[in-house]
């Protein structure tokens, strides 16, 4: 390689930090001292190591550019210039709307794989990319991540630092442009670069310090980068931030911020430049792929007690022996969520997390990147600890299919901390989301198989307990769909439940039966999308409704179906039955009761309902 | 000290794995071998080491200790029991609902002052007592946090290291048990504890490694802890999960479960015993105290162009002033949330937590637990970092005052990662949490100060660009009310919006005034809890709602009007106006315009709602 020889090397990090100038100045913002501190080390990169066909983005043989540190966006958009893939005109568009060119880099960019700019987040998600590139694509493309050293305060990035280290994945390549000022001051390790090398070593990676703008330095590291065997490699750059302008060089308060005088700084640095750089494209070679067969998922039998988390690992596992691009995650709980099965069926194609749940969904992210189709699983509460991830995984617009298990308080004795009951809420509010709860094991893998094709952030909700077998094997469930599970010409109030609620409303309508007073069940399976028109017709029928969920009452069932009806003709009276307490442990049976969302409960609120209904009209 | 003798103390340990079977399998689960590998460790430290009352467990003097491993509670309550806390009754009511003993330990215990359960929460929680016990407090207590191996995979536990060693935390001492088997398998590290020990010191901790179940290297290592100064040390214990009972020792399988057989393991222990451990009190002396004033909040003029951000910080460096118990925090973006002003104006009481969402967290309610008024603040977008942290917070009952700045697309060209669009759901679906979202400078202030008495996780989403001042400085705004901002006796329609969108909305009530129809504007200010008088007030008079909000539709500012309305005998035809796309950078006016929650649109959708309720009568 070494294409590029040092002085116009030196001259292309000058073009970058000029271009990271001018764009900022044409937008009145941006990050352009952030850009500057890391020109030269892209400048080599980008000359005589990357390897990357921009015309050919989605090629699995080229190489992953992740800037860690989004905010640099200037020089990522520089590079795009000097590489041909952008005009000057667009560059000068920047962060204006309409523009691709958003202020931290989005796949709106054909050339972006990835959202970033929620700090600490790059280089997990390039763990899996690189965990993709070695174990699955198996091709000898790279991995490399710009990171910044502010975020290296983020825990994510040293989550990043382990699993990369354990899975010995020396395609990845980690840059950290050490400028030393974060936001508003200097970070707490300073350029105290020493301190970056222990810590890497100590995590099992090979580390090189290097002046970030020598360029024969940043040459010489990344030759070493990319041949060394067994394990990734961390290059710790020092720099300076806003680099070659005197008037910010080094110098707090400019983080953020377009500069006072943008002509004289870009004189200061010799110029508008417009070289040219010949990415080098990447061998050709097809990524490898799974073998394939026939869909046969799992059946259950009527009345079986079957827990919906057990059905997911089933389905999983079934789903991938038909698909080839299937890949399965879980962070150290796959005994209990059973993506076990999944891994005993499929261990080529299944990787560990360990309890490092931002690192499972980061590289669910980078993995579903490269194309792969992936399932993501840990405790449905536990998947809180990634919720930064997942909002960003939006953003990112990526595929991913979540299972959360050990839903809401049926999990009984272990507790609060392990009961997911702000879930539902948190995930319908992330855009391009699906959040699915299946209440027996035959609908859960009929659901199992949709997620595979369902866009966006895909969230199956499953429970610890058993539950018993109400739809027959051969049902269909459509994601926005949902089941009419008992109903008559006479109803005089629905219930609407999900997951093991669904169970006590089937319950309770049996008991108000012989009361008299007849009760539509509804299971919605699909909490969003939500199927409106069966609610609608539900509200029509019977005028009253009572939403039944193992959840808090804010953003969950009762308050997606209440938004359903909200803009219709026909707005029924609607009672929200959910967890209104912190609750304890216990049996299951004794916290569904305690907390009033058992079959009981949601008989007496009927009654309630009815009759003050009754005495109203 | 060292009162306790080894023969006693490895007694003391037997004592502690007897009652971790004998409750466990009175509970029939539970986790007795995660209790077993730590006994020893813990034995030392309750009976030599740790000062505490049990009879005044709020005493600013106590060590405080932390099950950072919280699944490990058997062994908790068996220290409880031996030190005469609790009876041998209440203690084999493990587990059992109405005990305070839960499967996981919660404040509900008196000498538990947070919950854990999820794991890697613990040591950054104790990071903050310790901040609290040498800068705020001062005094001699010590932090003692016992870990699991497993939970050293989460990135926080490395955010805990980084600060604890910023801040010289020498009064903070982490116990690693490393029994290398996780849930369900080996940790990355194994027994290999050379590991834990270079990245200790790589992260610029003391570290001692030891048997962990050699009584007297426990005694000598605890001794070295506490007399290391300038920084914190880890005890990185090598230890065999189920220690002492063939059947289950250093065997994969047996986490999380109750023995077989009990019996046979009580036995094979040396019986039930029945020691009682005099745990030392700490010695007398009063916490430090900050000196407290008259509460001068900032005065902002009618019409005024104010952030709310900015009327964050600086009514809050005036609450500080008045209240010494005031202590803030922010994550390395002062400089944005205007916490900095509080820091210039209080820096004994501010905290620096850099880019480290879940260590901001942490510590808030690390110190909160020591009894200290705790803000901390970063963009609202990045509280979903610490979302695991705040569900947890709920469940350790704190009292915590949070503010998010950079609330929704009206923060213009930094594009979506930066945007909160998701934070109004994932917050008020938190139980116990109160959802404050102001609109003018005056109403910030005023807020700010409510916080500081309000229990509870309080959110607080503030505004990045400057908005008009519409309230007098000496109106008074309570948490739970909303403001009628407009409104006549003909009203056709109801505005309700919060934040931003209160401006809109006032705008499109002008507009709308000269085309002859009546707008009601509500300020929504509390979204949670919610004023539900005045919305049914309006829902009667208008008999039509639109709300809009700079948020995604789902969980936000319209599920929560409309469900306060949905068991109403009026219901009225709510619209709901909220961001539907995934934003992208421009101004915020282009914004504002493009995804549908400007005046315009509110206008649009005024005009249409009063037309289509009069073509439907």
């Amino acid at each position: 390689m070494a294409s590029m020889e040092a002085t116009e090397l030196r001259e292309l990090g000058q073009q970058f930090r000029v271009d990271s100038i001018r764009c900022a100045a044409a937008a009145k913002s941006g990050h352009p001292t952030s850009g500057m501190s890391a020109a030269d080390l892209m400048a080599v990169l980008v000359a005589n190591h990357l390897r990357y066909d921009f015309d050919d983005p989605k090629n699995p043989g080229n190489d992953r550019l992740v800037f860690s540190k989004g905010h640099a966006s200037t020089l990522l958009y520089a590079i795009f210039r000097a590489a041909g893939a952008i005009s000057d005109e667009e560059l000068l568009e920047y962060r204006s709307f309409g523009s691709i060119l958003e202020g931290h880099p989005t796949p709106l960019i054909p050339w972006v794989d990835v959202a970033t700019g929620s700090l600490g987040q790059g280089l997990p998600i390039g763990v899996g990319m690189a965990l993709a590139g070695k174990y699955l694509d198996r091709l000898p493309s790279r991995v490399w991540v710009l990171c910044g050293d502010s975020e290296m305060a983020e825990g994510s990035m040293w989550e990043a630092f382990e699993h990369a280290a354990h899975y010995e994945l020396d395609n990845l390549t980690a840059i950290i442009d050490v400028n030393r000022l974060g936001q508003r001051g200097e970070t707490m390790v300073g350029w105290d670069v020493d301190v970056y090398r222990d810590r890497a070593h100590a995590f099992g990676w090979e580390a090189i310090e290097i002046d970030g703008h020598d360029v024969e330095a940043i040459e010489r590291a990344y030759t070493e980068a990319a041949s060394t065997s067994g394990k990734p490699t961390v290059v710790i750059a020092r720099t300076i931030k806003g680099k070659g302008v005197k008037a910010v060089e080094n110098q707090p308060g400019w983080h953020g911020k377009a500069l006072d005088d943008p002509d004289a700084a870009i004189e200061e640095l010799g110029g508008v430049r417009n070289i040219q750089v010949e990415v080098s494209k990447p061998a050709k070679g097809e990524a490898h792929r799974f073998a394939e067969g026939e869909l046969e998922l799992p059946r259950y039998e009527l009345g079986d007690e079957v827990a919906t988390r057990k059905a997911y690992g089933e389905a999983l596992a079934a789903l991938g022996g038909a698909r080839g691009d299937v890949v399965a995650l879980d962070g150290e709980v796959g005994n209990s969520t059973f993506a076990e099965i999944f891994a005993k069926a499929h261990p080529d194609r299944y990787f560990e997390m360990y309890i490092a749940e931002q690192q499972l969904l980061a590289a669910a992210v980078g993995l579903q990147a490269r194309g792969w189709n992936v399932f993501a699983s840990t405790f449905a509460a536990f998947f809180s600890r990634a919720y930064d991830f997942i909002r960003m995984a939006a953003i990112s617009r990526a595929n991913l299919r979540l299972a959360g298990s050990h839903a809401g308080i049926s999990i009984g004795e272990d507790g609060p901390s392990q009961m997911a009951l702000e879930d539902i809420a948190s995930l319908r509010a992330i855009h391009s989301s699906t959040v699915l709860h299946p209440c027996d094991a035959n609908q859960t893998a009929k659901l199992v198989a949709a997620m595979a094709d369902t866009e966006g952030i895909v969230f199956l909700r499953t429970l610890r307990p058993n539950t018993p077998v109400i739809y027959d094997a051969d049902e269909e469930f459509a994601v926005g769909g949902s089941r009419v599970v008992r109903s008559s010409d006479e109803d005089d109030v629905t219930l609407v439940g999900a997951g093991v609620t669904v169970h006590e409303a089937l319950k309770a309508a049996e008991a108000l039966e012989e009361e008299g007073i007849g009760a539509r069940v509804i299971d919605l399976y699909s909490i969003k999308p939500i199927d409106a028109d069966t609610l609608q017709a539900a509200a029509e029928a019977t005028g009253r409704i009572i939403t039944v969920e193992d959840h808090f009452p804010e953003g969950g069932v009762g308050e997606a179906v209440i938004a359903a009806l909200a803009n219709s003709d026909e707005r029924p009276r609607v009672v929200q039955l959910a967890v209104r307490e912190m609750p304890r442990s216990g049996k299951a049976e004794e916290l569904l009761s305690a907390y009033g969302i058992d079959a009981e409960h949601i008989a007496a609120a009927a009654r309630q309902l009815v009759s003050a209904k009754v005495a109203a009209s």
